[in-house]
């Protein structure tokens, strides 16, 4: 998505460690009527498909998959992280370390609000190594739902985790891919 | 706002503790297109109010702020609640208490997304003892932004904070009150 690509180099900050901060439209402040772009590009990516229901993670997730969700006409279920959750039965439950943040967490859904048999799309803001998503995955896996596929915001690729879960047979769209990261340089993958 | 009432008193459960959980549509799921009938009437409630930006504090006030948000055409900020951040003076910050989860975070809103002299609505998802909107107030002070109000979905009024808030002279337009809370009987306050 060029415009995302184009947003990315205009407003992103790299920092050390393979951080981008894209806080002025995505991460912090949220540019609604952007996002609202990103959503229906992620609905045209998917608009052949049958989907009952879109998957997220708190918190930067949320906006991303409202957004498709507006678009879709369908329900969105945000996954909760959490250090000190009172674990129950109602719920599937993955521990998911944090690239980012360097630390792990419970990554929680209710098992209210998924339903075997349903398809679903996962969608999320970054796509690094890839633990969220993994976590995710499984959490699906455990639910008995059917994963249409995944719609990712920004995939730093170099970091490898979008391309392994492809490799295992999973559609993963990701609207901007970083090939190449350095303090003064973004690459993209053509697409 | 009738058809939130309505939901609430279909989907909501009460635990506990005044715990109302709507995770149904609000909390966990999100019921997009009802949530964007919510966004439509906080628009209405402010028409006639020049705003520059939305406020609101993750995780669960992201969607209703969003939804807003696009009919008002404004950007969005949510604020982070994070305790282990690392603070800098980029940040405002603020302590805040949490009824619900029963602790306390700090409340983080980067300087760069605040400016002096813009007008700005704080939207949440909960009022009860109103210590994260006090805390979201408090910040937009030290920013010195306007406030131009307060628009929130669901206000615990036996709790008081929104009846405090307002009694200091800010606008605080609740879409559902309630005035009573047992595990079988919810009473809104008429509006």
């Amino acid at each position: 998505m060029k415009a995302l690509e184009d947003k990315i180099l205009k407003e992103g900050k790299v920092f050390p460690g393979n951080i981008l901060k894209v806080g002025s439209f995505l991460n912090h402040q949220l540019d609604v009527a952007f996002l609202m772009e990103v959503g229906a590009e992620i609905s045209r990516l998917y608009k052949d498909s049958r989907i009952d229901k879109i998957l997220t993670i708190e918190t930067s997730g949320i906006a991303i998959a409202f957004a498709a969700a507006c678009h879709m006409n369908l329900p969105v279920v945000f996954a909760k992280k959490n250090n000190s959750y009172n674990l129950s039965n109602d719920v599937y439950c993955k521990r998911v370390e944090s690239f980012t943040h360097k630390n792990t967490n419970n990554v929680i859904v209710s098992k209210e609000f998924l339903h075997k048999g349903e398809r679903v799309l996962i969608i999320d803001d970054f796509l690094a190594v890839g633990n969220a998503l993994v976590g995710l995955l499984d959490i699906c896996r455990e639910a008995e739902v059917e994963v249409v596929g995944c719609a990712i915001a920004i995939e730093k690729a170099f970091q490898g985790g979008g391309d392994k879960i492809r490799s295992s047979g999973i559609r993963v769209e990701s609207l901007a891919i970083i090939e190449e990261m350095t303090d003064n340089t973004l690459i993209f993958r053509k697409q």
